[in-house]
């Protein structure tokens, strides 16, 4: 079992690389690094960037819930302002998961985008250009020995090591928890979210940016090649199942033809909009900590007795950032 | 736009590397390039070697039929062996998907494996050893200014340009239609499938390597921890949305601990034991194809007008090798 090498012309920026730390026991599985971490390895995430979501219970009657966490700054903040007024002025009240596709997204909204919406947007929504579908990389970089070094990233970003074939100059890594890629390009060093399983985008048509009232998450395969190509302005952290488990649509790009199979959104609330006893209290091992270090380095180097051939590597998708509850749900 | 470069090391083998072929329009989409194919780029797919399941009605009544293709020598077939041996033997027939897990796998078989297993398997399962995980590579390979060349393999074997996390001292790239990864290791030249959504593996124990009665299919981010520790045996070609939205398992492991979600297996047979007019018939885009060629390249750089900036690469996964039904359904 090894680490990859590094690459020439990878990026290093912020901590210690991951799979530099001290080695961890072969026997350790990502559970049990998880179960190791200090409590101060962990960031409480703020119930003001949570989206919940109250889909009509199933034919069991049974409760589904949906809740997204909305993606910290420099990442796609024009959406996730235009997000937040949506769910202030309850705009998805009333509206439906109505596409569904498989190994693709679950989409809803209502259905139609500008010029065509039926339900008219709330005041406030702002027009965000392309170019935000990436940020400025949050911090200067310098070269050295074929090698970009930089330790003061805001937030600091962890690169993972290896190279990722959608990114041809730069590299993949953790930026306050979250899958990014970043790279040098001409126009300047650019970061971004990237597309993995649970990842909430806002659909848009060809000629716009998309406003952020229509929005899917990926419930499939990471769709990689809509990375700088569409503003992402979140992540499912619970409640995946009640999107991915739902009817594909058998229209038109998966619309439901059949508009009664349309899933009601009942209500959707920011987390901090709730009553104080039912807002939803998670935390992230973050990304900069050492048992995050610990937990990629023993994703990518499996060494319990069921793996026989350890990859020795892993991509920023797979490696799935350790999220959970606090408190009872 | 432009192809990514090929890594020093990199190996070819069998035909033109892809991405290396004429220039194919910046507007095309993969489903153009595919309607441009022609007939003789397309192979068939035996109906022999397709397993075809009936699975127990849904609440509505609609018929849930799942056909999983089998994986071709040299990969596994100690394994496909044993899936044929349980199918002839209609051992499937009565046994059920008993374990969904979100974002990971759907599972079936009658839910224990040896010794504890109540059903007994047919006469004629063998044992497989966990070295046919992979396969010897089929074709000699030799070094020339650090590149790996070789042209005939049989199958051919198409490489994918960029380098894979997942494969250190290798590549990913496409035999016989399969996503594959090879790679030079100390111990000799090996191959084999990786995991991709809609693959189907033999679920095993630590301490054996299955026999094939208990079959999974990736219905998630594509798992390839477990390429090279887990036997390969098909992917899922038609109705992998069967699987994919049952009700995700609250047992432990994903396993329903509601019995009553079990989903039954009314049936499951080799496409050539049905009756002649019932056989499905399918049929894949070559991947030594020059269409082949130019549907990768147009995925890893999409040019049509959704996609502003083109990824440049792509992974082994999300590729999608072109699968099509001939004649009716």
């Amino acid at each position: 079992m090894r680490w990859i090498t590094l690459a020439a012309g990878a990026l290093w920026l912020g901590t210690a690389p991951l799979g530099a730390q001290d080695k961890v026991t072969e026997r350790a599985t990502p559970a049990s690094v998880v179960a190791a971490s200090t409590p101060a390895e962990w960031t409480a995430i703020d119930p003001s960037d949570l989206l919940v979501m109250q889909l009509a219970p199933d034919a069991r009657g049974a409760r589904r819930q949906v809740i997204v966490q909305l993606v910290p700054p420099p990442f796609s903040q024009g959406w996730v302002g235009n997000v937040r007024t949506l769910a202030r002025a309850h705009w998805w009240d009333g509206t439906s998961v109505y596409r569904v596709v498989d190994n693709w997204v679950a989409q809803w909204g209502d259905g139609e985008d500008e010029p065509r919406r039926a339900k008219p947007l709330p005041a406030g929504i702002t027009k965000v250009p392309a170019m935000d579908f990436t940020a400025p990389l949050p911090c200067k970089v310098y070269l050295f020995q074929k090698k970009v070094l930089k330790e003061e990233c805001d937030p600091a970003v962890t690169p993972l090591e290896g190279i990722d074939p959608y990114v041809l100059k730069g590299q993949t890594g953790f930026a306050a928890g979250w899958p990014v890629a970043f790279a040098l390009e001409g126009d300047g060093n650019r970061i971004w979210p990237t597309h993995c399983y649970g990842t909430v985008g806002v659909a848009r048509d060809l000629e716009n940016t998309g406003t952020g009232a229509e929005l899917y998450a990926v419930i499939g395969q990471p769709p990689r090649q809509l990375d700088r190509n569409i503003a992402i302005v979140g992540r499912v952290i619970e409640g995946i199942e009640n999107l991915s488990t739902l009817p594909r649509g058998k229209g038109e790009a998966g619309v439901y033809k059949d508009a009664a199979l349309r899933v009601p959104i009942l209500s959707a609330r920011l987390g901090s909009e709730l009553p104080a006893a039912e807002q939803p209290r998670f935390e992230y091992l973050a990304s900069t900590s050492k048992s995050f270090a610990d937990y990629v380095h023993v994703k990518a180097n499996r060494g319990d007795g069921f793996y026989k051939a350890p990859a020795g590597g892993i991509d920023v998708c797979n490696v799935g950032v350790p999220i959970r509850r606090v408190g009872a749900k």
